[in-house]
């Protein structure tokens, strides 16, 4: 690990957050169902893409969060994701390198739309999402560096990256290169009903090919088909090297081998949105593990970044998180 | 420990809980501060006694209610206290009887009076506590019962009996029978500001003298002056052959040698009186252990018990224990 150039290269869907406020008679004229997440295609992403045209765009993308994450702790990240190049392709891409993350993926010209998630903010605080996945689910094994891969200290994967075909072949092209190269490979579930979909695919992929496995609690007990979180952990210890469990306020545990963490969260003053908890933690573990820190710091550090990305919109951090870092 | 005829004896302070509703005024009148827990004598007990003697008596205790909960689980259970023989003390003695505990340490016409806590409570439903120790202080070797402390599968101690040093007399009596003949040495620390007095002590008992160590997270932090919950952690871990921390409403954790579980709490419907829940987990913890439930298990059954116990006034369970405990 030592002769590392780069931390942590990300891979995973690249999208563009559009969030609005907006009132239930518009929810209820576009046929929402307040509250839910669903999957749009290209038609009705341009059509809400017209409607919502004030919306604030936010970059977001559970592993380019976590890049972006990471590079704010001063670690070194780069990200590879699947952009067209259009309007919300460069404001990710140009968001993506703000944020410091080395981000070479060429924009495509002949794929759909950049991916992007509607969501719509009503009176009462509730989020209503439609994400319309365009680009991204063209992401293939072409658009993997074998080089930037071989160059950093751990290749983080998403989860999410299992639906499309290509994904899947990207995914197993990473980890090859990276355990060529006695690089680490990390990977979150991402969320409990892509564990539902792939149970057995990534059953296989913890117990063979991850060596640093990110779950929250639902998806590691859906993992296992386990009765509570007990059951999930003495599994997942069984299977992988090290496996940091999310538990929202009731904080993280670390099981690695012989080695077990109970942490706490970090406290929050006021919790304003949860999105891009879990992609913050993952950033400061990482940025931990790569910096050599222990693995109960490794926890701390993810546990402070997640604290930091909920006290406000948007799952980019505004505070300066370097100077968090310093104080674990 | 097959061969135990008894599963659990306690040792611990025998004391009757007074339970009575006031005002502020009464409050302001006798000189108690709103929420405080304060010790007071013998004289200034009956003076509270004369005023409260329409209060609800319930028996109580640390290792009481403890042995009362082994025995509502179904578990055969002794306690060795220190009565007068009193009111209160027949109280006491009548309703661990009941409770089905095995209680023969003979009620004392030599002593202080029996131990009593006077508990106010207000219209805005916090609890103002005086507690009076009376013949509790004056337990000593001369009440451990050889015998009884041989035929336990488990002996279990009170960290509150450190405080009278005849209370550590008979606490290394019982330990040093228990180990004698091959039976197994529970410590609960009690609370804080008792680890705080005995640190030291405590650590040498928790290092050499203690097969299974109850501690909630306040007290295993300050047993090692830890700076969070995973340090301390670490450090029971390596101390302790067996440690069940609690951590109210995120559950426990279990550290044994190489095992390691974390148990989510029992679900509550609506808590009503958290007296007794450390009380009624070690109860359900040890209540499994004897039974040679997996470690895992003991803690569920430790939780169940102590849903129950905060789900009604009072530490003395209602429910049909037997009947929850038969779920896990």
């Amino acid at each position: 690990m030592t002769d590392a150039t780069l931390d942590v290269v990300g891979i995973g869907n690249a999208m563009v957050d559009v969030l609005v406020q907006a009132d239930d008679d518009f929810l209820d004229q576009n046929g929402l169902v307040k509250g839910s997440m669903t999957l749009i295609d290209g038609e009705r992403a341009e059509a809400l893409y017209d409607l919502l045209d004030n919306g604030i765009k936010i970059s977001g993308g559970s592993a380019g969060n976590s890049m972006a994450g990471v590079a704010a702790l001063g670690g070194s990240a780069a990200f590879i994701g699947k952009l067209r190049d259009d309007q919300l392709g460069a404001v990710f891409a140009h968001d993506i390198r703000t944020a410091g993350v080395h981000f070479e993926t060429p924009l495509s010209n002949d794929t759909a739309p950049t991916a992007r998630c509607f969501v719509i903010v009503t009176p009462d605080a509730q989020r209503t999402m439609s994400t319309y996945l365009g680009a991204c689910v063209e992401l293939g094994p072409e658009d993997v560096d074998e080089g930037l891969i071989a160059s950093a200290d751990i290749t983080y994967l998403e989860g999410y990256l299992w639906d499309p075909p290509g994904g899947k072949a990207a995914f197993r092209k990473a980890y090859d290169i990276a355990h060529a190269n006695g690089r680490r490979v990390a990977l979150t579930l991402s969320d409990s009903f892509c564990v539902e979909r792939y149970r057995s695919e990534f059953l296989d992929l913890v117990a063979d090919h991850v060596d640093i496995l990110f779950a929250n609690e639902a998806e590691v007990i859906s993992l296992y088909e386990a009765e509570d979180f007990d059951e999930a952990l003495q599994q997942v210890r069984g299977a992988c090297p090290i496996a940091a469990l999310t538990r929202s306020e009731q904080g993280s545990v670390i099981v690695a081998g012989d080695e077990i963490h109970v942490i706490e969260a970090a406290p929050v003053e006021q919790v304003v949105d949860t999105t891009g908890a879990g992609d913050l933690y993952a950033a400061g573990f990482l940025y931990g593990l790569a910096r050599e820190r222990s693995l109960a710091d490794c926890a701390r550090l993810g546990g402070i970044a997640a604290a930091e990305i909920i006290s406000h919109l948007g799952a980019r951090s505004q505070a300066d998180m370097a100077a968090l870092a310093a104080m674990i």
